[in-house]
Formats: structure tokens, sequence, C-alpha cells
């Protein structure tokens, strides 16, 4: 293809970031968890503004089963959210909708354990929706509106996909970025690290 | 669209079937795992002929984890060979190659426990590549050629994809089917009994 095609193609790639299973934790409930004094620990800061994964980490577990070492985030949200793969749900025993970040009316819960205590949640628990990150610099470069879905190429060795349904985020701070959970990231072949290329919207 | 275009489509959906981690073993080896003259026994049949899922379950062990529960196939055959997810490899610390079937040269063992006794396997691990299975005359009808990779389409609630990379397998009594793992299908929003439509080849 010629150099102004090729320009183009190479534009529209956007890294992607795998999430794997963690949990978004309100000051009250890190206080039954971890104590009354206890002050997250950042571990390593995240691409998105201000936001961290701390060293801390829970115990999940639901009706059918338990998950160790969840890892928590930072710094505290005004809301207990907990996001897990489907495969994560099936080895609980929790069937949680998909879901944007911070949508969580009429989502089910699961109780944590932490060092100092267990919280039973009453909600709360979600697969989050496939996303992509971006600033509003990046989002007018690449053509995105804030709320769009799109679609995303992605070349791996033996995996190769099209995940459509990628829910556009635009807003100050952020970082462009696809976010993938590891259902998702697994079946595509692709790591944290990797790079998928942006399709125009499936109309 | 008109009715011969639909019906030209309704032709190209393909039955999706979700296979979870399972294990084929020989008969060695389930002799070592349940006793000398144990036979496994039939819990339901597959569609592909002569294919069953067990009664019998054994306990997988990794260098990070350990999954039990896990579901044995029949009936036996003359090498052993377990099928993981992505997401189960994590869970018990292995990294095993996407292969088909049959294709185990270089691949990963592990420790399989069963009732009793247990038995370290040298390799035979693999992540199923993604593949249909059908029959001559579906082949025929669908225009499917052995050996050829072709896209197939899902439609979900959120989580719509293409899978590329899909290997076509043709022999007589195959019946026609997707074989996805869990983590496709989790990421497809798909479940086991669902329905994909077949792309024409990528080129």
């Amino acid at each position: 293809m010629n150099v102004e095609r090729r320009q183009a193609r190479r534009e529209m790639k956007v890294p992607i970031a795998v999430s794997a299973r963690h949990a978004h934790l309100s000051v009250a409930t890190l206080k039954k968890l971890f104590g009354a004094d206890h002050q997250l620990h950042v571990r390593t800061w995240l691409s998105q503004t201000g936001q961290f994964a701390a060293e801390e980490t829970v115990s999940l577990v639901g009706p059918h089963g338990r998950l160790d070492h969840v890892r928590l985030m930072g710094p505290p949200r005004a809301q207990d959210q907990v996001e897990l793969s489907r495969s994560d749900e099936i080895a609980l025993g929790i069937d949680a909708p998909l879901r944007l970040s911070g949508d969580l009316a009429r989502t089910p819960g699961l109780r944590v354990e932490g060092p100092a205590g267990s919280v039973t949640l009453e909600g709360g628990v979600i697969t989050a929706l496939r996303h992509i990150h971006a600033g509003p610099e990046d989002a007018q470069r690449l053509g995105l509106r804030h709320g769009e879905t799109v679609g995303v190429r992605i070349d791996s060795a033996g995996r190769d996909l099209t995940f459509n349904d990628v829910v556009v985020r635009v807003a100050p701070g952020f970082h462009l970025e696809l976010h993938l959970d590891t259902d998702e990231a697994n079946a595509a072949g692709v790591a944290h690290g990797g790079v998928g290329e942006i399709l125009p919207a499936a109309g």
C-alpha cells in the first residue's frame, strides 16, 4: 500500500491494556478489611491519571468457589466495584452483567475477605464492557466520539479476531488504550502491551 | 434482503459447542488414576460420533495452582491430551501452545490426580485451536475445504465479534459444529448451543 495509506493505518493503532480481576473499594469497606487506619500502598501507577494498583489484595468468595490474591485498585471510590471475567464468575458461581465502570444498579454482590475482617457486598460485581479510553486530542485525531461503539481488529499468532461492541470513552486525562478483560485477551491471543487497529463504526 | 439471499445466509449458520477444560487419557494412565479394572462411565454422548463425556473427573496440578473436577472424555485414546483455556493455564502456571487435537509434539505436561493414584504427564497439554467440524456433505453445501481457515461472526448482547483463524476439519462422521474454548465463548458472550455465521475465507 502507498505511504499515505500506511500512515493513516498507523494512526488507527490503539495500545492494549489487559485487566485481570480487581476491585475498587470504598474507604468504609477498606476499614473493615484492613483496619481503621489502613491506607492503600501504591504498587504501580496505571496509565490512567491518578489510578494505581495497590500492594493490597483480598479474597473473593462466591457460592461455588473462591479467588485469592485479587488486586485492589486505588484511590478508594465512593462505591465498591468488583470487575471479573466470565471465567472468574463461573469459578465463583456468580452471574454479573456486562457494564461500564460505575454503572452498578442491580448487580450481584459477594463476600470479600481481608486480613482484618470480611465484608459481604450487596452489589457492585460487574463484567466490564470492553472499551477504549481516549483523551480529547486522541479522540479528535482518530475521529472517535464519546459513547459510540467501534470495532478493533487484533492480529496475533493463530487467534486473529475483530472485537465489535467496543465502547468509546472520551474524557480529559484519559490515555489512549483499549481495555480488555483476560477472557477477551486470551481469545485474541494478545497480552498487555499489544496493539489493536480501530475500525470505522459498524453503522 | 430478498428471500434467496436470506436463504443463503441461513445456510451459513454453524451451531456452537463450548469446550470447558477436559482430558482424553490413555488406558495406561487411566489404570494408574482409577485402578486396574476401571472402565469410564458414559455421562453424556457428544455430538461427534462415539465420543462421550465421562462421569469421571480428575484434578490437574501445575506449578501455581490446581483445578479440581476436570472432566474426562472417552473412549480412551492412544495419547494423553489435556485441553485447557489460557485462563486455566494462568491459574495453573502452565504455558501450552495453540494446537489442533492430536498435535502434541513439544507440549508441556502436568500432574493428574485421580482417586487411586496420580500421574505426571511428560506432555500433552494444549490450548485448542478454534475449529469447525464438518461432515463431507455439510462441507460441500457450505463450500468449506479441509484445512482452510475461515471467519465466524457471533452476534450476542454486547459482545459481538468475528473470530478469524478458525480451522476447518472435514471428516466422515463429523457433525457440523464450531468448537470454542471457554475464554473464546466468554469473550463473544455466547454459550453452548449458540449460533455463529461462517464468513468467506479471509484470503
